[in-house]
């Protein structure tokens, strides 16, 4: 046990090494880089579809897409015309480090004012593994129920933003929007928190407004 | 990297010995148990609730939660006059096979017709842990979308049986259900799918019939 312990900490050390190269690329390259993390099906991919669709050339973006298997968030990307990699990580439950410095040597994705990067569709493994991002943001879909924070603590307490998405359903959902409130506020009291609809389109403006206060803060 | 390969493989081959432990218990039980995988916020507690309340003595349940933190999911089991465990993972993100052998030994869950282990909510990780399970049940929510099941190939190639669940939803969401099933059926061709409305209660006899038929087909 002990064994596999520190066998977990190197791989982690390793994995902060290769972030701290990411952060200091990414800082030269004056891109504000994004670490979207989630169950799967919370809508990562819909909300980049809803912000790239309402940008209006307030920023440029692209995506790097992490999944077990498929292209389908790549090719989803790519069809609104905006740069996208998708890493395939076979089993494994996370992004890594190394595979976003891989995915940047063999695509064209920088500059860009801001980089997407949307993590495997997982709330408990991605938590810990750096990526050379300025801050994680955790999605909640009101369709996952208002118990998430407190039984997924860490990425909530880690997530500078937390996006609560498909607000568009609440009047037919079990979900105590103010229980999720508090238990994020509990969990981690300076993060802010947006109520996004990407089928109405409700929150886009202030999370690509908010996208834009971070860059802003970045590059000055 | 072999070397963390070779660690997992020990793991799991550590875990698979427990698990045949754990197999041949419950077989002396006549318990069939059942291992429960799906996204964080599919259902799979409220689908227990609904089956628990729907049960009318058709057989006894005990459960098993598993979960990163909190008691909640137990809480809400043993409201319903049902025995339940909640073993905490701390960071972990799936049950191993020891956790149930410990749960066994420190509450009186068995004996008991069928036992629920619903584990970690988590749609990669828990798929390579044998519990001891006569088989594994994948959940999928209409409110994830329908491209998740070729996205997350293991765990719907492996679970003998998949629930969907939320279709009340259906009327007030873009979800392809054919497109789920077609995928379904060329991951497990052989796999039994049932639709389920926790809300409506429709699916939940269907299901029920479906765990009775197994445990007779057990204890014959």
């Amino acid at each position: 046990m002990k064994h596999i312990v520190n066998i977990k900490r190197r791989a982690l050390a390793a994995n902060d090494e290769a972030a701290a190269t990411l952060r200091e690329r990414f800082r030269t390259a004056g891109a504000l880089v994004v670490n979207l993390i989630s169950s799967p099906g919370s809508g990562k991919t819909t909300l980049l579809e809803a912000t790239i669709r309402r940008l209006d050339n307030r920023f440029t973006a692209a995506v790097i897409e992490g999944d077990v298997a498929t292209e389908r968030d790549a090719d989803r990307i790519r069809a609104l015309n905006v740069p996208a990699h998708q890493v395939l990580t076979g089993g494994a439950c996370h992004l890594d480090a190394r595979q976003i410095i891989t995915a940047l040597e063999t695509t064209n994705l920088l500059p860009t004012d801001v980089l997407f990067i949307e993590n495997v569709g997982n709330l408990i493994c991605p938590t810990t593994y750096d990526l050379g991002e300025d801050f994680k943001v955790a999605l909640l879909s009101t369709t996952e129920g208002d118990d998430k924070p407190f039984k997924y603590p860490a990425i909530f307490a880690r997530a500078e933003v937390t996006v609560i998405t498909k607000i568009d359903l609440l009047p037919h959902l079990p979900f105590d929007l103010e229980a999720v409130l508090d238990q994020l506020k509990t969990l981690n009291p300076s993060a802010e928190v947006v109520q996004t609809s990407s089928t109405t389109g409700e929150g886009i403006d202030e999370w690509i407004e908010l996208l834009l206060a971070r860059r802003r803060a970045k590059t000055a």
